[in-house]
């Protein structure tokens, strides 16, 4: 199981930032994203990108992260540009992690508490420097499970793309044939 | 020389979302962003970022970027979910990238230009499912330069930070010593 909690999140002012966070977790592979604010609306738009494209991705929001990442069996990855950078890490740290049988990932939004640094097992940092939380969190999502996780097939989708060198090709398998991807009306 | 490309930007809407891709390329070792429409906050919120962290990262921004590709000699790379899938590429797909010598990465914002699809000498997709242009930038800034993108150092800059198991560490240059990084009154 791969979890990532997004902690910090203002409904109005992150609304795009929390929905990339979302959209990221899944292209990823990731199971689950949890968020702290209680939010119907960041539910509500990742379900729809989940009945157009497939897969079985949630968004759980109004999560109590204390309580849960106390309680939690899983190994716990909170990712901070303060942290021991990744990109020192050899292979037996990955390997951890990768046969871990939970884990969840941690992003903040612009500030987190720091108690966190202390209820995280492992704070990581994807380089050193001022980062996005999305970029960190792709490329620690891309580095734990390798390029398999952008080949991942999402079943139940209407939709499918299919990769093109030029253009845009889409396929509805709700019966409507074929579409052009500026019909889908996508705003992320 | 490594460039980002950043199109269809929108001041007000894409204020974060463009100072992500900007923090994005600057932390994986890009060497200037280039953005279509003017906006001299985004340039100064950047010069800021590499003054206090070092780095010779700069944004331009009101870049004509039709002529731009249409005259460039570099390689140029769109990012799209749409395009084929960098999981598939083999290794010298990305050998031929990372000897080139100057390669412009262009990212979107919600919808794009069909022309940008013919300009473009790949359009390639960071996994074929919806995605955060931030995302999909990370990771293949990544894999074109490998982990040594994450390890650079960047020179000139008042603070370091201190890669820590736990808490957050600071060094200030400046002078002034050390300094909690919540003094620092980074909104990004």
């Amino acid at each position: 199981m791969l979890e990532v909690l997004r902690i910090g999140h203002r409904p109005d002012r992150d609304k795009r930032m929390t929905t990339h966070v979302c959209l990221t977790a899944r292209a990823l592979g990731a199971d689950r994203v949890l968020v702290d604010t209680a939010d119907r609306e960041l539910e509500k738009r990742m379900a729809k990108v989940s009945e157009s494209f497939g897969g079985a991705f949630e968004v759980q929001t109004g999560v109590r992260w204390r309580p849960l990442l106390k309680g939690t069996d899983a190994t716990v990855v909170h990712l901070t540009m303060y942290g021991e950078n990744i990109a020192t890490w050899e292979g037996p740290r990955w390997e951890t992690l990768r046969t871990a049988p939970h884990v969840i990932v941690v992003v903040g939004s612009t500030k987190v508490p720091g108690e966190l640094y202390e209820l995280a097992d492992v704070n990581a940092a994807v380089g050193n420097q001022p980062h996005s939380e999305v970029a960190a969190l792709a490329i620690f999502l891309y580095l734990l499970q390798g390029g398999e996780a952008l080949r991942r097939e999402m079943a139940g989708g209407r939709l499918q793309i299919v990769p093109q060198e030029r253009g845009k090709r889409v396929l509805d398998m709700g019966g409507l044939g074929e579409e052009t991807a500026d019909g889908l009306g996508l705003e992320l």
